[in-house]
């Protein structure tokens, strides 16, 4: 019976490891779509969405057959509860994903962001990226050191986004509203996706060290 | 042991009807304190989120320990797993309305939104709280008419939405990027309120019925 516990937890430890990345895999070629207007990549990350999403139904319905089936302990059960959040914030990262493509799929032919955001625009997806990478790291190998590098990375992509606002409010701006619209959204966008990341770095430090869990995402 | 059970099982719904009025009163509120330009009222609002997080965390963690004590079935971890991702969408509305309402700070003593959208967004307003007063009605009187009702109620708040960017991006648009920006980020809280509403109601109809449940907040 414990036997079969434990290989759960490892299975779904490792789902939500794929699922990292493959949202990882989803937020760097929406980026690519939107720097490059390239409509095709931007259907594939929509449609590869629903991947994203099959896998944290399944991942759900593995964790609460767990909680039914296997009687688990209190702390065991804030674990499997803890991965069952982790699951649901993963396959909103990848919903935010599939926002930025469908930004690039709107503008096409043209590119929802103009020549000097560009720059911009590819750190954030750099940033987005290298927080999956850390996540997908955390899930299978916890430490506190990893969740404080995705916190300082959360802290660049809220600096980016608060200065994106300036840009895009300041009298200097030439791009009109259209190009405005698109830019706060984006920017909001990956702000969203990295607080995600936090919250998942977050819950899982908690289960590691009892540390009070205090969600971000949520503010 | 099963009494003790069943009472905790009507305490977690009292307890989301009372979290489900809280939002009700916020976001009313903070549509208020945009209509007004008022201040005090998205002060007001913007700090009793506080009070929702706190009866979110509550209404968690007595759902987690009914989970580890009285060792429900399936079907029942299954209802409570369903209380606490409601639990989790209402603070997230909560977290919406104070976005609105920091919107309105932002832009004081000036109004964030200019007076040719003030009917929508009282209209948005009106629909954001009728959503919450059927989510409140739903939770302690399940019934899937009223799912349908606020399926239609988000319907309307959509189709709003897609209208409000319409008038945004025409090029008879007169109030520049920024109220541009501001009523582009508004109608998204609204609409994402809605979104959670609906989800609400069909995690309900779900555990009433058995009908599959379809996540549309994540879409």
């Amino acid at each position: 019976m414990r036997d079969l516990f434990q290989e759960e937890l490892v299975a779904i430890n490792s789902d939500i490891s794929q699922m990292a990345e493959l949202v990882g895999k989803a937020i760097n070629k929406a980026t690519e779509s939107l720097l490059f207007a390239d409509r095709e990549i931007a259907e594939r990350v929509i449609e590869s969405d629903i991947l994203i999403n099959d896998l944290a139904s399944v991942l759900d319905e593995r964790c609460t057959t767990l909680i039914a089936k296997q009687q688990p302990v209190a702390a065991e059960i804030r674990s499997i509860l803890g991965s069952m959040r982790i699951a649901t914030s993963m396959e909103r990262m990848g919903d935010l994903a599939a926002h930025v493509a469908k930004s690039a799929r709107l503008r096409y032919p043209a590119r929802a962001v103009p020549d000097e955001l560009v720059e911009t625009f590819t750190t954030l997806g750099h940033l987005a990226e290298e927080l999956t990478q850390q996540l997908s790291k955390l899930v299978t190998n916890p430490d506190v050191t990893l969740a404080q590098i995705i916190q300082k990375a959360d802290d660049r992509v809220d600096a980016i986004h608060r200065e994106l606002f300036r840009i895009v409010l300041s009298p200097d701006w030439q791009h009109g509203v259209e190009a405005a619209v698109d830019v706060t959204l984006l920017s909001r966008y990956y702000e969203r996706f990295a607080d995600h990341a936090v919250s998942i770095a977050r819950r899982i430090v908690h289960v590691l060290t009892g540390e009070p869990y205090i969600d971000t995402v949520l503010h």
